[in-house]
């Protein structure tokens, strides 16, 4: 049986959740919103079931949607996108990911990657063979280290593969930064494969950017969006990559061996979300930055230092002014038993053949409703 | 950029689609079936959108289809099952058939494939740097060739990745061909991909066998099945992986790179729909039944020679006796362009690089409304 699998723990978002489950405790560990996304979105994936377009639906995904995903591109970031030929639709980000490194990679191939990094991304690139160039960012501002970065290219560098917003961290790339690494992949004529399944979940002043807006970058990245996290529908597994048509099409070759195609009633209704007006995207994020504020306030008070988040469902939290030793794989098992709260050790999002983990950060879920934060809050100072 | 998918063709499925539309033509090409699926499940599938289940779903799979899938192992095969433990939904067969490959094969590993076959299998196995063995079977009756078969087995061969009933054959593997197929496995301590997702449709007195259900195999066996094929929603995208624990639980790893997990709504209608009756299986294998001798008997009279077929959603006709030249690509083309139907040329299911390709045989779908395929033989009468 394959090694690298053998090897491969449990996914820590299902140790997590199962744990959570098994002690009742409250999940602010695995990445997911506990209320529904918008009720006109379910209603039209219900109404999609019923037209008698249930058969595959082509290979690369649902007019409808991929005229959508072009639509949002150029009225979010100013990028024009051919629907026909420069948008994927994926199972997800999740494959959206594994296909697009699959689109780039050959054997012996180098790819940079920012620690911490989610789960994924160094197994897939084990699978493909790729030389992973692995890059620290240091808390607590996780700022672009660029002389390592720079250092870790090679005339061997095939790709960057980058998360902004990022997960764990809350980090949103920087326009500095952002053009920092897109000088390298011009000198170094790489790609970037663009996880930006958050780019919706950013908190005022601060705002996506995509690498890909940026001036000679349109042709050497692969952009990865997410409706489960735009339209909080973890579950419908419905994601979108924009790329330029060479990789686009390389992108729908593997799709064809990963999963070939998407539910095409989700498609459609996905397709309605990505036109919804304005409002809609500032009322998600400004909820999730409420929430956020919420947690942070919460955690302070329950003793713990936190650190800054400008995105995402996540923010991390320091332990060590809790005085708690034995890492934070302990402290987030010790706190769903006896705390009543799940939540994420940071070092679960790192290269475990790593020096110097990190081990005094857990990352919080705020992806919640508030009485649940602040219930989960209230079980963390009682524990206290 | 990768250079397998640089040099994958367009999958010919996706091509013939794309001719069929362009002409106007009756598509008898890629297997899907032009009515939907039950209502019952359609329904069931709108109503699982509403109560509140759109978030992440367990990694392997909702427990109701996981039970389901445990039942129906029972129900018809006799086969006993933990559905916590050995079952694993997948976004359709496509993705089960790669997680499973995945799963067992390291690179350099023998991996033995019966041609022709389905167009994900090979790249697949390149991808994953498996040393593949192809074992022919000859028309029209695609018989196990049994010494060749064991002379492609070696002390390196990890696994054997077997479809049946087959496609684009129609042919259903005997119980006699498959217990000298248990034979070398067990002998050579190798494991089983079963591709079962026609598992359903059979023809009287034919009925399809798991190879999983012989004895010794139950712990050497994937077995593969798909809502797509057995609902008629070939859309819906839900699969489902039966294996030995410690093997479900590689697949699950994989799954986990692939896409994570398959939509909730989706997954609990076709729940209910392994539950249905036996009558509901049976009728939808005899309209299958009656679809396949429709076609037959009007290729015979459009003086096409008809292969034998037990199963599946297509049946081979011999080009031969038309007196065309050229091969079986070029005669699809002509038949899609000037005979406004679409078909398969069975020389896509071959390597390649192999030598010796049949170039008679075409594939045409059946899984049409008796109508369709009515208009479909009118047409080809009309050309000849
Ligand atoms: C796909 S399960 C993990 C969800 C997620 O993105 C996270 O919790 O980090
Ligand atoms: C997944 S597209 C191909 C459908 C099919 O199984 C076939 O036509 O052979």
């Amino acid at each position: 049986t394959n090694s690298m699998l053998s090897g491969l723990p449990t996914t820590i978002f299902s140790v997590m959740s199962a744990l959570a489950a098994e002690h009742g405790a409250i999940n602010l560990g695995q990445g997911f919103p506990d209320t529904e996304g918008p009720v006109d979105l379910v209603e039209a994936a219900a109404a999609a079931l019923r037209d008698g377009r249930n058969q595959y639906p082509p290979l690369t995904g649902v007019p409808e949607l991929r005229r959508a995903v072009a639509r949002s591109n150029a009225r979010f970031y100013g990028i024009s996108v051919d629907p026909n030929r420069e948008v994927v639709v994926t199972c997800g980000a999740t494959e959206a990911i594994t296909a697009s490194l699959m689109a780039l990679v050959n054997r012996g191939d180098e790819v940079v990657v920012f620690e911490p990094l989610y789960d994924t991304y160094l197994p897939v690139l084990e699978m493909l063979g790729a030389v992973v160039r692995t890059v620290r960012l240091a808390p607590p501002h996780w700022d672009l280290p660029r002389a390592t970065l720079a250092a870790a290219f090679s005339p061997r560098t095939k790709a960057v593969l980058l998360n902004t917003p990022m997960n764990p961290t809350g980090k949103v790339f920087t326009r500095d930064e952002l053009e920092f690494i897109a000088g390298l992949l011009a000198r170094h004529d790489a790609y970037a494969v663009c996880d930006e399944v958050y780019e919706h979940l950013t908190f005022a002043p601060v705002r996506h950017q995509p690498l890909m807006a940026l001036p000679g970058m349109r042709e050497r990245t692969i952009r990865i969006g997410s409706a489960g996290k735009s339209f909080s529908m973890t579950g419908w597994k419905v994601g979108y990559v924009t790329a330029p048509a060479p990789l686009a099409d390389l992108v729908a070759k593997a799709h064809q061996l990963l999963t070939f195609t998407v539910a095409p009633n989700l498609q459609r209704a996905v397709a309605l979300g990505l036109d919804k007006d304005t409002a809609y995207f500032e009322r998600l994020a400004e909820g999730m930055r409420s929430a956020r504020d919420w947690l942070a306030e919460g955690l302070v008070r329950a003793g713990f230092d936190v650190l800054p988040c400008d995105g995402s469902y996540f923010l991390i939290a320091d332990i060590t002014p809790l005085g708690f030793r034995g890492g934070d794989v302990a402290f987030c098992q010790q706190m769903v038993r006896d705390g009543g709260v799940a939540a994420i050790p940071v070092s679960a999002f790192y290269d475990p053949r790593g020096q110097n983990i990190p081990d005094s950060y857990v990352r919080f879920a705020f992806c919640k409703k508030t009485g649940v934060i602040a219930s989960a809050i209230q079980r963390l100072q009682t524990v206290r």
